[in-house]
């Protein structure tokens, strides 16, 4: 599967957050002056790219500025193959692209198995995610679902613990006591968990702050990933 | 003190995220579709505004798309003001503005007296950093000093103790036993804390991971109060 990005931005932007790129195509009457850097970029990167028509760019989509180039198609994972009894960050809407980032970047530091997202209300795994993720993205297998609850349903049936974090009526984070196969969930930052993947957590706890009832999404899942590992440690 | 904010979106966006606007001026001839959205936020936040001459708007800088905001230039505080002995965030040069907000919006939750930032080599306090604090940038006071080292000598003296995050050499987060009046340091994402701040920190830590070197600043800077507030209620 391979799938295009419009744009000269779009493409320095993936190259420089280390996706694989296939091609690039640049139309031929293009100003060398205006893409001096992108062609730096491909040839220090030894990216194949060729000079086609205007015509044929046009085909891709608008805006294209002249440069288009395909990439490797995000592979998304089987959750059932990294599965395997440690701890897996779920997001329950996360729509924002930098926090997804964040997210794979600190779930992978945490030395989270993987990541489960929706296929539906979740930003997909693309280049400003990958850039954001500082190329964790590349390392941490990423599952997309299409019911979290059933899933949660069978990774329960594995000895799973689930933990959803909410901003409020729940336990204190800091007296959860992780066990190591843990699903943590983290909802989006606008309206939490959705209520079926809700009822099915274990537990439900809060980060304790001092002001202020919610923390940006990715600190909070920052927070609960160091928990775990703090949980670990402690055993 | 004004400050001013060219284009539609620059103040489309300083209106959504609350940023206290003085005034708003808009070329004459302008295309009332075109801006549709943003009349109704300003009548929606009874903002004033009037019309003006392109040739008015054109002194205050290219690009204006036929709109200007006049909004009330940050208000940074000094640090003698908050400095009461509780927990102090420097941030020694944060440039990316997303994660100075996410790092506000942090440090307010978890109840810092205040932020202090350098000068120069940091993102300054505008309208992307109030919307990515999700407003905290209003409420938490921030200062901004000429030389972190020699503010640090000073916060010594009034007995804080100083606590530097690195990505290595440094002691595990947490087995730090952080004093009531703490500052805590964050480098920045690429080259860490300047030598003139670290010489001067009493311990260095690192947030322990199980892969990566580093976290996102934000990240780290959240699990760090989180840490700071661990240790204040563990005694």
């Amino acid at each position: 599967m391979e799938e295009r990005l419009i744009g000269k931005h779009a493409v320095i932007e993936a190259i420089r957050s280390g996706h694989t790129i296939n091609k690039v195509s640049l139309q031929k009457d293009l100003n060398h002056q205006a893409i001096r850097e992108l062609l730096s970029l491909l040839d220090d990167n030894r990216i194949v790219y060729n000079w086609v028509d205007k015509a044929k760019l046009d085909t891709y989509g608008p805006a294209h500025q002249g440069v288009v180039a395909f990439v490797a198609a995000t592979e998304y994972a089987a959750w059932q193959d990294f599965a395997q009894g440690g701890l897996i960050v779920m997001l329950d809407g996360i729509t924002d692209p930098h926090n997804l980032g964040a997210i794979i970047r600190s779930a992978y530091s945490f030395g989270a198995e993987g990541i489960i997202i929706p296929k539906r209300r979740s930003a997909s795994v693309d280049a400003v995610v990958h850039k954001a993720s500082a190329g964790a993205a590349s390392h941490l297998p990423i599952a997309r679902v299409a019911n979290l609850g059933s899933v949660l349903d069978q990774l329960k049936k594995r000895n799973y613990w689930v933990y959803g974090a909410r901003a409020h009526e729940a336990s204190d984070l800091a007296t959860i006591e992780f066990a190591k196969a843990s699903v943590i969930v983290i909802g989006s930052e606008d309206s939490g968990m959705s209520g079926q993947v809700e009822k099915r957590c274990d537990a439900l706890f809060k980060i304790e702050t001092s002001r202020f009832e919610s923390l940006n999404a990715s600190v909070a899942a920052g927070i609960s990933c160091y928990a775990y590992r703090l949980a670990q440690k402690s055993k």
